[in-house]
């Protein structure tokens, strides 16, 4: 019987409705499976868009300090492309041995024991949030590029992707959000590849005038080697992503580790070629960094010209950003899941929502990258220079577990798998350190004090659910034990003789204890009125009445029960009811003194005293 | 047994005693009477301190018009003079046939009935709050035109005023709020009538030059008689508080009546004398209007030069505008009672707190008084213009109520007593339409738009007091017969078994009715594993089971306790026991879901069912 609220509560429903979708059942969960072809765009969208930025973040570095480097652009490139090989074979492997998902956390988890598994943990946290972030950003830049106008609304364009277009089709849940963005990757990877052809064509054929030798100077000096490490270490933005699949693995279709293995190599092939290709066509416009125009988008125009494929590629370039950030709502909450069924995060993070969605994990990676976007303002570059060191954090941690793996499981091929992973550790490890210390004062430091306050927060939670479990936990011993006597004293404060006092009588008398009805006499002659009209009544219920010259009426009640309190054993049950009226209009409430409330808001700083109100609502 | 909170209580209760002082025993009140000496400059501080005001604003309402209206001045100062007299015999009657209090809410609720009551009500309470903002924005003109360099934290300095003294003094009771007041108002006495008798004697003396005639000038014109009536309008403000001793009548020591009679002539004869000085002088040194500069200040300056005589007259012209503001803390507060007991204004306006003083009231007043002042930024000028129609529409509704009384009491005399508020009546009521016309469009409208306003709200929680009063009233009728049997039900929604829920079916099982353990299964394994437990712990109470394979908790929930509320009386009791922890601390909070607090919210919108939450409190 709603008296209430009905109305409101199915409007609400059906936008609900319209917004999420109708609500799936239990048994619809294992339908949720991906075939290769849809995993790879879901999975690898955000390793594939960062060849948006990735390259260019390559030549800033170089640019920045001196014109003279420009011509260190291939060597860093093919360090890069190296290193994704060895990462690709790395994370093939780790694919291979967690068909449970959870990526390096679990690795870390099952191999390394706990620190190396929080710090991943706090490594792909923050990873993923400053994925949203930054894919965002980079896809609004490329919008931007193309239509210069919308470069005021920028910020706006941002929030908007996100929490209009991002939260709604994940909160619609897992299958979904494949169907919608499965098309634009391939039309991504198509503009991109054909982008290259047509470049290296031109090229070719001599129709585009090839660089004059001098521009590709390059002049070696002491300092030089800093400013390669930090363009290596910008590059290595563009591996970012490439995790995803391993921690994604129990949606792929049966057998999943293997279809995430095939995923993973498929993946990282169109990344080199499409790195390489960018890389080169950059080189060869030499593309110098512009404000409010991003270097593909200047590749895309010298090649193209301005015409209705440059707008193809600035379009399929920014759905795919936006779907890169769409990676890793892929991937953090069902992270969030697990760390929240180990006992590091809040439990509900690993609840499924009514569209088998993990709601609230979806809602703080909405949030947090929301923060991320306001305080940069949207602003790539900053976020991009936060970001590549936790990615290479955990997969050092991935890698050095899955040498421990390899080494516990033994068996044929153990020996040439955990070599593989040993590379891939030592050469990550390093990478972890060289970002480190060529991007310290460029954010790096931040990233570097988020790791451990994560790690803290993870342990503090911990803490508090054993703390939990332990003062909640059963007493197994005790159970068909008769227990103590446990008497039950109510106690009635009233504030005069009305009918909303008779039902709170009637009620106390069905509770079955004690019951004690009190009065605060504040002025005798009131007092007088009600103890005639309790008289008359005849509740057989002595009422008590307590003096208060001072007028104060919630300070001698409270004194009243802690009397009652302390005559009685601690195990003795004491209910306070508070009788009180429910105004039929919200205004009414505030025509009547709020002492019901007042009372029961102190009373709530008790142990063992249980509040109760009993309601009696006004009809007019 | 506190467990929390002990220490800030403390803390908190030492500051309030420092701020107002210990709680007084209920056998205090009658101490709170006061001698004339003593009422006289409390309740006058309103009318005297009003010379600081009215003669600048005749002067001005006279120069705006035009310079040739200025010999006007004395005709309208003699106009406002007489006026006066007769509003002051007026209400020496209505504070001898009242000596209840209430003012012209009470003479006239009690001889004209409910309408005119609440009008005059109305205009009371706008105008006490008038009072406060006008007196605090007028006695920082007054510290302004002595140090022109605070003219920039003018509006801080009326608020600090208004919150930090004349909030907490009066939260400390009527008494101390005379002690405080006193000296400061015949302080202020003594420095006008020196400053007055300084200008008279220098003028009878030839030290001041006598001014030429030609500025003196008066030009009889048609529109001029709106002129006048405007300067007319304006003087009136400087009557407002004339009523104040009629509203305090129970402050005065016995004989009351007779008293507030005594000390109502005397303030009359004070504030006339003061008014016809101030004027004469104004006139005399052909005082202009000034930004920043009062009128007072100018005259003090011409008559005693820049020393520490004119600081005097500042200081004490600006203390006795701040006591004036405090006029309105001893009439406001009161009335409000008085319309709380009648069941016009909320209940909790009659409570006195624990220091006697009506402590709702003086919020009310002090939080409407900011209100205007901020709106107004202290701008003295806009707020008198609201100022004037609201005390004499009560002005004259008091006399009229006075002539109905006269005429009922019969008897010696009162034929007399009648006609003299029968000219009392009928003068007012010329002025509230002189008023209304001539200020109309100054601010006058607004009074006549919240009057209504405030009649409508009056009427609104009578309506609803009387509907409350109806649906609590005991049938005594009923009361000895035996009510209907009513059963109790109480359904516990369980979320697993432990402690919490152990110790909440102990407390089920003492409420002695029929218990219903319940709980919402999104997911069979877990289902299987509660069921197991609940087995192992035999609590003698069947658990039900609900399957929820949309995995949503609240709604089969509540649709459980909808069926089970149907089936049921709707006499009989339905108690929900919600198994709750308290979190030591705070953000532990944040690790458990919301359920118990939805579900309670949710069922809150229920009539007969009682919502109590078992507390069990985690210690670590």
């Amino acid at each position: 019987m709603y008296l209430v609220g009905r109305k409101p509560q199915v409007v609400q429903r059906s936008i609900k409705r319209l917004l999420f979708g109708k609500p799936l059942h239990n048994r619809e969960l294992s339908h949720e499976k991906l075939p290769n072809w849809k995993a790879l765009p879901i999975f690898s969208s955000d390793a594939l868009s960062s060849i948006a930025y990735g390259p260019e973040q390559v030549i800033l570095a170089l640019t920045a300090a001196s014109a003279l480097a420009y011509g260190f652009v291939p060597y860093v490139s093919l360090g890069i492309l190296l290193l994704l090989a060895v990462v690709t074979l790395s994370y093939v492997q780790v694919a291979r041995a967690n068909p449970g998902g959870g990526g390096s956390y679990s690795v870390a988890r099952g191999n390394l024991g706990e620190l190396p598994a929080l710090i991943a943990a706090g490594s792909l946290v923050a990873d993923y949030c400053l994925t949203v972030a930054v894919s965002i950003s980079s896809g609004t830049d490329a919008l931007v590029s193309a239509f210069p106008q919308l470069n005021p609304i920028r910020l706006g364009i941002d929030l908007f992707v996100l929490f209009g277009i991002l939260m709604v089709i994940n909160l619609r849940g897992v299958r979904e959000s494949a169907n919608a963005f499965v098309y634009p990757t391939y039309a991504f990877i198509f503009g991109i590849a054909a982008l290259i052809a047509t470049g290296i064509y031109q090229t070719l054929t001599g129709i585009q005038p090839v660089l004059p030798a001098a521009s590709l100077e390059k002049q070696w000096t002491a300092g030089m080697i800093f400013v390669l490490l930090r363009a290596f270490s910008n590059g290595c933005s563009s591996m970012t992503g490439i995790e995803a699949i391993s921690n994604g693995v129990p949606n792929f279709n049966e057998p999943s580790a293997e279809n995430a293995r095939i995923t993973t190599y498929s993946m990282s092939l169109v990344l080199g070629t499409m790195f390489a290709g960018i890389s080169f066509l950059m080189m060869h416009f030499h593309i110098l960094p512009m404000e409010n125009v991003t270097g593909l988008s200047q590749i895309a125009e010298a090649t193209l010209g301005r015409n209705w494929a440059y707008y193809y590629i600035q379009f399929t370039t920014m759905i795919i950003l936006y779907l890169a950030a769409n990676t890793a709502y892929n991937g953090l909450p069902p992270l969030l899941s697990i760390l929240a069924t180990d006992g590091y995060m809040p439990r509900y993070l690993s609840a499924r929502g009514d569209r088998l969605a993990f709601t609230n994990g979806i809602l703080f990676l909405t949030f947090a990258a929301a923060f991320l976007i306001v305080v940069y303002h949207g602003n790539t570059e900053h976020l991009i220079s936060l970001y590549a060191i936790g990615v290479f954090l955990s997969f050092t941690i991935a890698q050095t577990g899955m040498v421990i793996h390899w080494r516990k499981e033994g068996g044929a091929g153990a020996k040439s798998r955990a070599f593989v992973n040993g590379i891939g550790a030592v050469i990550t490890g390093i990478v972890v350190v060289v970002i480190v210390i060529s991007k310290f004062v460029h954010g790096a430091w931040m990233i570097l004090v988020f790791i451990p306050a994560a790690i803290f927060v993870f342990k503090k939670v911990k803490t508090h659910y054993l703390a939990v479990s332990d003062q909640l936990g059963v007493n197994w011993n005790e159970v068909g034990q008769p227990g103590p006597e446990r008497k039950h004293i109510v106690i009635v404060p009233i504030a005069g003789v009305n009918r909303v006092v008779q039902n709170t009588i009637d009620y106390a008398k069905v509770l079955g204890g004690e019951v004690h009805a009190v009065y605060i006499s504040t002025d005798p002659e009131q007092t007088g009125k009600v103890l005639e009209r309790w008289n008359r009544w005849k509740p057989s219920i002595d009422l008590k009445i307590i003096e208060s010259p001072y007028r104060t009426i919630i300070a001698p009640l409270v004194s009243y029960i802690d009397r009652i309190d302390k005559k009685n054993s601690p195990d003795d049950f004491i209910t306070v009811l508070i009788p009180e009226f429910e105004t039929k209009k919200w205004w009414h409430r505030l025509l009547h003194n709020q002492t019901g409330w007042m009372l029961r808001t102190i009373l709530l700083l008790y142990r063992d005293v249980v509040v109760t109100v009993v309601p009696f609502k006004l009809v007019k």
